[in-house]
């Protein structure tokens, strides 16, 4: 088969970068702490940097702190086919998210170069800055950050952005120059581990990921009368809870009601002035919906709305719908996704589709070029967590796909 | 008719000394603080107590602190007929809550007096000590003070119990002496302000009592399992507020579904960890259930356990159920029910039978001796609120109907 005769990445150096990037923000209960800005990042892109650089690559960085390496294609002009991902954490993150992307980047660039190969398109390995909070860097570099308005970017270790941004060698008020188009960069794929646990419950080594989906996020506010729980009658009350109680359920409904087996969630919910003996006078509570299909959000958001009007007149409360985050969804392309899918057949690794339903820096870049993701198992679903864990072995596999994937694209695309 | 000739009350003298005892402990915002054990409360005790020896009363006072006015009745031996209420508040109370209760009971012996009338009964009035938290006044009375416990007496002014009694002219260790029995006490009617929006929105003058309701509180926490609100799919969900939420509902089914018109309320409800993105892992509940009858009780909470196995079935979450206070109902004696209607009738009130559904000292006394209570509407329901209003003509029609059930009691009862 032709397969044997192709490249092989090398797993053990791949886990043995992943082990060493762990060690940076380590805490002493084992979970890793690498906000973005901090020195413990710095750290890290230092490092990265420098096994970018020994992988064979140029390196430098754009206005929004985007580490980039490139490996020089056969074609001068041609676009990039680009990888990567982050390597900032959350406050209590693991040693995969992000990290696996970015490291399986610069190990298939490693092994391009030690099979003395060169594809016709230049490689790009990207680490973006501030994934876990801001998503600046992937946003600078799609033409979405709000340039105008930096107070909108709050770094998680206090400051403003552009201090931050100083920090890593970025530039506020450059920023306009990160942005990149499909005419520089004709695609992008990201490894990435699930954070779920679609693949670990179907037994599926590599998950073909349809595209990130969209959010969108309301706070509800219910409104009712707070009274004595014993002295008003059942048929007297106008109990903000049990309002709440049947939009928790309707959204649950109204999920699993649509085809495209969309989430719904209500995740927080506050009640006032929340005693024993007190009827419920009032109810906050937050719901959060995604789905690959714009078209699919706006439905469930006309059925809630429906379904909220109703139980405002039945519970003789006032319901108020206030917007938050609304985020549009993007699409894997197609090619791509058949691509990683003609891979792990020739490889012989199960796989499924799947929608990344967290979002990743994927979600961004897919606005201005093609975008593909490569999902690898998480046990038990877990991340954000020291207990993230992906064997050595999948960690293997997502790499090997990663570049037969973009050996593949380098036919695929012209240059 | 027969009615015309008896004795009426002052209305007047009556409402100015409710006005007079609501200027003890007011606050800037008009709400009234006089908490039990404070120094507002000595010194409403003190007034109160003025005022019983200017009606011709003899004044005691027990162990528990309870103030006891004393009108003698002709035959010497016979026992009395008491009434009474009390004179602390919420920390944000209103004019009425207890004190129309001790109020109009001097005012009847004034009445009695001024008119040369003596019952053949003696007639006391009680104010008996904190009602509004640790009932230790009426319970004392009653027998059922936990008088090996007396840390589950918690002031809600701090300090120990035993130094609150104390500070009244009470005694811990004496408490035993304050029981009563039907052999000195024949029978009990308490009138009050409903506390609830009966009356008002049924347009009667007085409420007939058919008793006060028992309470069942349960406190319940369910367990789910907190995940990515984003990545885990709908059918892989253990959503504790999910469950939670069909408990909230089920709670209001039963209440509706049983023909006592008992009510049933979710009051307090906590999420953990309560984040827009993080599927909620845990969710602690507390439930209310107040009737009448202890076998409606009984059934409702064995509905609300059916119900339970159901839902954490159904959701894939451990529900556990703990104990809270449990307090059994206690009935009017149809005797005094009925002499309260017949009142009515005579005087020409419109009046309604209706339980109270919310705790008094009659619960307690009730269970040694023959109890009623009589009921005048509050202003929207309002109560334990600064705004809390029966109106002067509405405390004066309670006071009118108060005397005469206690004077055809006297008929009613031997000596």
């Amino acid at each position: 088969m032709a397969v044997l005769s192709l490249p092989t990445v090398n797993g053990d150096r791949l886990n043995a970068s992943i082990s060493r990037l762990a060690k940076v923000g380590k805490l002493p209960n084992g979970e890793i702490c690498r906000l973005a800005f901090t020195p413990e990042d710095l750290q890290a892109r230092y490092l990265v940097q420098q096994w970018m650089v020994e992988a064979g690559m140029t390196v430098h960085s754009d206005a929004a702190g985007n580490l980039i390496g490139r490996y020089a294609g056969t074609v001068d002009s041609a676009p990039a086919l680009a990888t990567g991902s982050h390597i900032d954490t959350v406050p209590s993150g693991g040693p995969y998210d992000g990290v696996l992307g970015v490291l399986a980047g610069i190990e298939v660039v490693r092994t391009l170069r030690e099979n003395n190969l060169r594809l016709k398109h230049p490689i790009e390995v990207i680490v973006f800055t501030d994934e876990e909070s801001s998503m600046i860097g992937c946003q600078a570099m799609a033409g979405t950050a709000l340039l105008r308005s930096p107070e909108r970017y709050q770094p998680k270790i206090g400051g403003s952005i552009q201090d931050c941004l100083e920090a890593i060698g970025g530039n506020w008020k450059g920023l306009a120059s990160a942005r990149r188009t499909r005419e520089d960069m004709a695609a992008f794929v990201e490894l990435h581990v699930e954070q779920g646990a679609v693949l670990e419950r179907t037994k599926k080594a590599i998950g073909v990921v349809q595209g990130v989906v969209g959010m969108l996020r309301k706070t509800i506010t219910i409104t009712g009368q707070a009274n004595h729980a014993g002295t008003t009658p059942m048929n007297m009350r106008q109990d903000a809870l049990v309002a709440a109680a049947q939009i928790v359920l309707a959204v649950q409904q109204i999920a699993l009601s649509m085809p495209s087996e969309p989430v719904a969630t209500v995740g927080s919910l506050t009640v006032l002035p929340n005693a024993v003996n007190i009827i419920p006078g009032t109810v906050e509570l937050t719901v959060d919906m995604r789905d690959l299909s714009q078209e699919c959000l706006n439905e469930m958001l006309e059925r809630l709305q429906q379904e909220i009007t109703a139980i405002a007149a039945a519970t003789d409360t006032t319901i108020e719908l206030t917007p938050g985050l609304s985020v549009r969804p993007t699409l894997a392309a197609p090619q791509i996704q058949a691509t990683i899918e003609a891979v792990c057949q020739d490889l012989g690794f199960s796989y499924c589709l799947l929608p990344s339903r967290a979002g990743h820096d994927s979600l961004e870049i897919g606005r201005i070029t093609d975008m593909g993701m490569i999902f690898v198992p998480s046990q038990a679903g877990l991340s954000h967590s020291g207990e993230e864990y992906t064997s050595p072995e999948q960690c293997t596999q997502g790499a090997t796909v990663l570049l037969h994937t973009l050996m593949r694209l380098d036919e695929l695309y012209p240059c």
